[in-house]
C-alpha cells in the first residue's frame, strides 16, 4: 500500500492553502473510513466516518510540553507508511478462544515545526473502530521531555446521547448519568455523590473514559484508551455547545502530566463505533491494541469464582478493625467461609480485616499504616493456611494500602516472599484514600506506573492480581494475564452506600463503559435485597431482583467473580445458588445476543473447553419481555436448560427476592420468551445432552 | 524543685493582665538563665540571658495547624514540671571518650484555647545553651494533625554579627555570608552561585540553621535543632529590623509541613551559647538532646579513612560514566587506589561511577535511573574485591540515588543485600537532582524520614553509612552510630567549582555552623592547588595551603575523613602525606585551643586507646601568629612533635604548596609561635615518648 503516501503527499502539494486530506484509509470490511488531513499551517487533524456519517469531524492533534516549552502542533510530513495487519491469538483466559486483530496501519513520520522534534502518529483502522497513538522516535536533540497537556481533540458530529461520569483525578466510583452532550455537568454530579471516600473533580465539563455514546442517527460510538502505560489517566474535556472533546490528562504533584523519555509512545485513544450496539460489547480493539502476554508460561494462572470475608463488614456484621469487638477475620468465622466455598466448588475465599492496622488505616493520609504480613493475633493464618488446603479451597490475600503506594512498594517484596512461602497465589489490592507520594493522584502517571509495577512483581512472584480504587484498565489484562481483575468503578458494594446507592440501569451501562478496558470485580451474588439484616434501622438495599444477580455472572465479564453475599443468605436459596456453582469463569466463545445501553443486555457465552452454554439477561428500571434465539447452539444436539428467571410478582422495588426455576430441553432451533421484572433479569444454564 | 512550679502558679494568679514570669531555670552552673512567662491573653513565651546580657528576648511559641485548621499559640497553664539531670555516656566514636549531660529541664502542660488541644513545651538549660521542643501527648480528641506552620521565635537582642547561608529547600552547598542580621540579603547571595545543581531559595530573608551569631558584646549564639525525626527541616525567617527570627519549616508537595499523630514531639530547638567562641566548638548539647544509640552491638561500627574514585572525575581525568571512553572506575584503575590505600594503612576506597546509568543520570527528574546492583561491565567487583581483601582495605560502596529516593526505597533491600553478600560494610549516598517523589524537597519531612529510613536499613544490614547532599545532621550520629558522616555543606570540591569555589575563610566557619550537628566529610588532603592538572585551560583551584589540607583533619572533626587528592598528586609530597597517615580518625579528647568564626580555629585532640595528641590550626585570608601552650599534654611526659606549617613564603593565592617539616621535642610546659600563611594553617602530631 505504499502507493497511498506518495500519491497523497502530491496532492497536498498541489492544494497550497486549504487542509488537504492526506491520506484515507478504510477498514478491512470498508465500512469505517480514517481521513487524516495536514492544512497550510501545518496542522494535522483527523476525521472517522462510518458508511456515510461522519462520526468525528476533523479533530486535531499535538502536544504541549512543559521541558522543553515546546508546543507540538504544526507539523511538516517527513513521510507516511501504511500497511495491513492480520492475526489470531489466544488469550490465557477470555470470552472468547480465538481473538482476530485485523486492522489497517497508517503511521505518519511528522517533524513539528520550530521545534524540529520528530513526532509519529499511528492510526490503527479496525472494522469496529479506530486506534491512534503518538510516538517519539529516538532523536538527538530531544530526549527527555515533560508533557504539560496532550491536545488530541475527539470532535463529534452531533450532540450525541452520552452516558457519563464526571472527570475526576481519584475516583471513577461514581453513578452513571444520561444527558445529551450539550448537557453534561459534572458539578452538580459529583455534588449528589456523598458517599465516595475521595473525589477529585476536575470542573463542570471534564467526564472521564470509557465514554458512551449514541449520535442521533442511532451509532454507537465509545471513546476511551488502550495500553495505559507510563502514561496518566486520559479525561476528556467537553466543549458542550461545539460537542467537542478533548484529551485532559492527570496532573502529578506538581502539576504536570508526564515525564517521557524518547523512544516514547502514548497510550492508544481508541474510539470503537459501530451501527450496532451489540458490537460495542463484542469488540475486542481495545485488547487488540495491547502488547502479547509478558508471561511465557501462564499455567499457574487461573481464573476463579470466590467468596469473602467482606460483605459481613459491609452490612455491620462485622468489622475489619480488632479493636472493636466484633472482629471479621477471625480463625473461626474464617473456617465457616473455608467450608461453604469447599461444599459449593468455588476456589477461593478473599480475607479482608486479617492483619494488623486496621484501627487507624483512613482518612489521614497516613504512610505506614499495613506491613502486609502481620495478621491479628485471632488469625491464625498457617492454621487457616492447612484447613483450606485440606478443604480444597485457595486463601486470597488482601493488601489494602490505604492509598500509601509508596509504603506498598517500600514492603512489597517481602510481601510477595510471604505469599510464596505460604502459597498464597492471588492478591487483591485496595487504594482507599489520598495518595501517597503525597500530590499524587490515583490516575497520575506516577500511580499508573505504580499499578503496572505492581503487576510485574506480581508476574516476578506468579502471583495473581486484582486491584480495586485503582485507575480504570485499558487493556492491559492481554499483556499481564495475571492481573485478573480490576474494581475501578461503582460496585455491587454501593448498593449500601447510604445516600445514592446504585439504580437498575447501572449494570446495563458498565459493560458499555468501565468494562470495555477489561474484567471487573463486580461482586455480584446477593440474595438478601434488603440490608437491614444486622442493623435494622439500615435503610440500604440492593437495586435488583435475585435473578438478575444471577444474570450478572455472564452479563458481567470477569475471570475472578465473587460471590457477593454471606453463606447464611446464599444458604437460603439453595436452587438459585445452584446456577453460580455451575456458571463458569472462562468461556470458549460469547455472544452478545442484544444490548442497549442504559436498558439492557442479553449475553450467551459457551463454557471454557465444554459444550455447555450459559446466557444472562438484565434489564433496568423497566420490566421487559425477551425473546431468546438459541440458534448458537450446536445443530442438532439438544441441552437441558434450567432458567432462573424473576417470578411473575418480581419487582426489584417490592419483591425482589422472587423467582422461578425451570428445566425444559432446547436446541437451536428453540426460542424461549422471558420476562424481566422491573429491575429484573435471568440465567439460563444449558448443559449438552 | 517542684515548688518552683507551685510558686510561679501562684505569681501568675496574682498579676493578671500582665506577662508574668512563670518558670525560671538557671543552667547547673547558674550562668544562663531562661525564663517563660505567660501572658494575660495566654501567649506564651520564653527568654534566654547569659549572666546580665539579654541574649534571646521574649519569643513567642506555638503552632498553626492546616487539619485541624487550629492556631495553638494562646494557652492556659494546666502544670509545670521541673527535674535535674545529671548522666555521662561513651560515644561509639567521637571528639571525646566520654560526655556529660547535665541539665535542669522545665516541663510545661498547656492546653490550647479555644482548641483545649494539650501541648507540652519542655526546656532543657545546659551550662552551654538551652534546648527546647514541643511535644504533644496522646488525647482522646486529637490524634492525627497537619503542621501548617511552626511559630517558635527567637528574638534577638541585637543586631549581631551573623553567618549564614540562603535558606534554600534543596541545598546547603552555598558559600557562607557574613553580615550584620539587619543585612542579611539571601536573594542576592544566592544569585551569584552558579554552580549548584539545584536551588529552591525561599526569599531574602531566610537563612539556613545551624546559624552562627556574635551579639555586639561578643557573645557567641548558635541557633539549630537537634534529633530531626519525622519532621521538616527548619529554616529561618529573619526580620531585619526587629533582629527576630521566625521557625519556617520546609514544605511537602501540597504546601503542607508535618503530618503527625499523637503522641509526637518536634525536634528540638536549639539555642548553644557562650561568651567563648571555643565553648561553641566544644558544645556537647545537641548531641545531649539525642536519643542514645539504637544499636547494641556497635563491634561493626569503625571510624575509617579513605581514598577515592572521585577526584579524578571532578578534575577531568575521568568520568562516571563509561560511554565517554575515559571511564575512571576501571578494574585496572581501581587495583591503582587499593594499592595506594593498602600502602598508606587506609582503610577504604570508594568506588563512584561503579554502576550502570551515568550516561543518562541527572538533570531530567528520571525516577529509574540506578538499580544499585549492577556493575559496569569494565568494573570487575568480584576480583577487586578479592584483590582488596588480600591486600586489607575495603571497597567502599557508592549509591547515587539522583534524587530519586523513591528509586532506593524501592531497590535498597536487594542492594543492601548484595553488599552483605558481598562483604562490603560502607556506603556512600548521594542525592543530587530534583527529588522524586515529585514536589517533595530534600529538607521536607518525607526526606528527613527517608534519610532515617535508610539509616534503619543500614542498622539492620550492619552497614556504614553517609549521605551526601542530604539535609544537615542534627546529631542523630548519637543515635545511629553507623551514620558516620554527612556531606550537607559546601565541600573541599567546590574548590573545583568554576564560579564562586571557596574562600581561605570557609574552613574557619564551617566548624560553627555545619559541623555543630554532626560530622562531614568535607574531603580534605588536596596536595595540587592548581587543578588544571589534566585540562589546562581550567581556571580553578584549592583556596589553601598544602598544610591547610593537614590542618584540616584535625580541625574539621569526622569518623570518616577522606584523603581528596588523586595518588598521583599525593605521593608527590610523602613527607606531608606522612601526617594524614599518622593521624586518626577517632578520638579521646579534644580541646579547641582557640577560634574566632570566620578568622581561625586550633585544636588539639587526643588519640582514641593512645596517649599521642594532634593539633591542628587553620586560618581565614589573613596570615597570623600563633601561640600554642601545651599544657594539656601529660604533666613530665616528653612528646615526639612533628611540625607541618606553611614555609615562610607560603600563601594560598601565590605559592600554596610549599611547607615546612620541624621535629621537636615537646612538654606540658612547652609553648610554641607558629605562623600561618594567608589561607594557611598547620598540623602537629604529637607521638608520646
Amino acid at each position: 500500500m505504499k502507493y497511498l503516501g506518495t500519491f497523497l503527499m502530491l496532492l497536498y502539494a498541489s492544494f497550497v492553502g486549504f487542509a488537504q486530506t492526506l491520506i484515507e484509509v478504510k477498514s478491512p470490511d470498508n465500512r469505517l473510513k480514517l481521513n487524516v488531513s495536514l492544512s497550510q499551517k501545518g496542522e494535522v487533524t483527523y476525521g472517522v466516518h462510518l458508511k456515510n456519517t461522519t462520526i468525528i469531524k476533523p479533530s486535531s492533534l499535538g502536544f504541549k510540553l512543559s521541558k522543553p516549552a515546546f508546543t507540538l502542533n504544526h507539523f511538516s510530513l517527513v513521510s507516511a507508511d501504511t500497511a495491513t495487519h492480520f492475526d489470531t491469538w489466544q488469550p490465557v483466559w477470555g470470552e472468547v478462544k480465538s481473538i482476530t486483530n485485523h486492522y489497517k496501519e497508517v503511521k505518519l513520520n511528522l517533524k513539528a515545526n520550530p521545534s524540529n522534534v520528530l513526532v509519529q502518529v499511528v492510526f490503527r483502522v479496525f472494522n469496529d473502530g479506530v486506534g491512534f497513538r503518538y510516538e517519539f522516535p529516538e532523536q538527538a536533540n530531544f530526549k527527555h521531555f515533560i508533557v504539560a497537556d496532550e491536545l488530541t481533540q475527539f470532535n463529534l458530529a452531533g450532540n450525541n446521547k452520552t452516558f457519563w461520569i464526571p472527570g475526576d483525578y481519584d475516583t471513577n466510583e461514581y453513578l452513571y448519568n444520561t444527558t445529551k452532550f450539550s448537557e453534561i455537568h459534572a458539578l452538580p454530579a459529583s455534588n449528589k455523590e456523598k458517599d465516595i471516600a475521595l473525589k477529585s473533580v476536575i470542573g463542570d465539563n471534564f467526564v472521564q473514559t470509557p465514554l458512551m455514546m449514541k449520535t442521533p442517527e442511532g451509532i454507537y460510538v465509545n471513546i476511551h484508551e488502550a495500553a495505559l502505560v507510563n502514561y496518566p489517566v486520559m479525561h476528556l474535556q467537553a466543549d458542550r455547545q461545539n460537542f467537542k472533546l478533548l484529551s485532559h490528562l492527570t496532573p502529578d504533584a506538581v502539576g504536570n502530566k508526564a515525564y517521557l523519555q524518547t523512544p516514547a509512545k502514548t497510550p492508544w485513544r481508541t474510539i470503537i463505533i459501530s451501527d450496532k450496539a451489540t458490537d460495542i460489547l463484542a469488540s475486542k480493539t481495545i485488547l487488540n491494541l495491547n502488547e502479547p502476554s509478558k508471561i511465557e508460561n501462564t499455567s499457574w494462572i487461573k481464573p476463579q469464582k470466590f467468596i469473602g470475608m467482606w460483605w459481613e463488614m459491609h452490612v455491620g456484621k462485622a468489622t475489619w478493625e480488632k479493636a472493636s469487638g466484633k472482629h471479621g477475620a477471625n480463625t473461626g468465622n474464617v473456617k465457616k467461609y473455608i467450608d461453604f466455598a469447599a461444599d459449593n466448588g468455588f476456589d477461593g475465599v478473599l480475607v479482608e480485616g486479617w492483619n494488623e492496622g486496621w484501627e487507624d488505616w483512613f482518612g489521614n493520609w497516613k504512610e505506614d499504616v499495613f506491613d502486609f504480613v502481620t495478621p491479628y493475633s485471632d488469625y491464625n493464618l498457617d492454621e487457616l493456611l492447612a484447613y483450606s488446603k485440606q478443604r480444597g479451597v485457595k486463601i486470597i490475600m488482601h493488601h489494602e494500602t490505604s492509598g500509601s503506594a509508596i509504603n506498598y512498594e517500600r514492603r512489597i517484596d517481602k510481601a510477595y516472599q510471604f505469599l510464596n512461602e505460604k502459597g498464597i497465589n492471588t492478591v487483591k489490592t485496595g487504594y482507599v484514600g489520598r495518595i501517597i507520594p503525597r500530590g499524587e493522584h490515583h490516575d497520575s502517571q506516577w500511580m499508573v506506573n505504580h499499578y503496572n509495577r505492581v503487576a510485574d512483581k506480581a508476574v516476578e512472584y506468579k502471583i495473581m492480581l486484582e486491584a480495586h480504587e485503582s485507575s480504570r484498565p485499558t487493556g492491559l489484562h492481554r499483556t499481564y494475564p495475571n492481573w485478573l481483575a480490576n474494581e475501578a468503578a461503582r460496585g455491587n458494594e454501593f448498593n449500601n452506600a447510604p445516600t445514592l446507592g446504585l439504580v437498575p440501569e447501572h449494570e446495563t451501562i458498565l459493560p458499555f463503559t468501565r468494562l470495555m478496558g477489561g474484567p471487573m470485580d463486580y461482586t455480584p451474588g446477593f440474595f438478601r435485597m434488603h440490608l437491614n439484616q444486622f442493623i435494622p434501622e439500615r435503610k440500604t438495599r440492593v437495586r435488583t431482583t435475585l435473578a438478575k444477580q444471577l444474570a450478572m455472572y455472564v452479563t458481567m465479564y470477569s475471570p475472578l467473580q465473587m460471590v457477593g453475599d454471606l453463606p447464611e443468605n446464599l444458604k437460603v436459596h439453595p436452587d438459585a445458588l445452584q446456577f453460580i456453582k455451575d456458571v463458569p469463569v472462562d468461556w470458549d466463545d460469547t455472544k452478545i445476543l442484544e444490548a442497549e445501553p442504559g436498558d439492557y443486555i442479553t449475553t450467551a457465552r459457551k463454557q471454557k473447553g465444554k459444550d455447555n452454554w450459559f446466557v444472562g439477561g438484565v434489564t433496568d428500571e423497566n420490566a421487559r419481555k425477551t425473546k431468546i434465539n438459541f440458534d448458537f447452539l450446536d445443530k442438532g444436539a439438544n441441552y437441558q436448560a434450567i432458567i432462573y428467571r424473576d417470578a411473575d410478582n418480581a419487582d426489584w422495588e417490592k419483591n425482589p427476592e422472587v423467582y422461578t426455576i425451570e428445566k425444559v430441553t432446547i436446541n437451536s432451533n428453540s426460542t424461549l420468551t422471558i420476562n424481566l421484572a422491573k429491575g429484573g433479569g435471568f440465567a439460563i444454564s444449558l448443559f449438552k445432552l
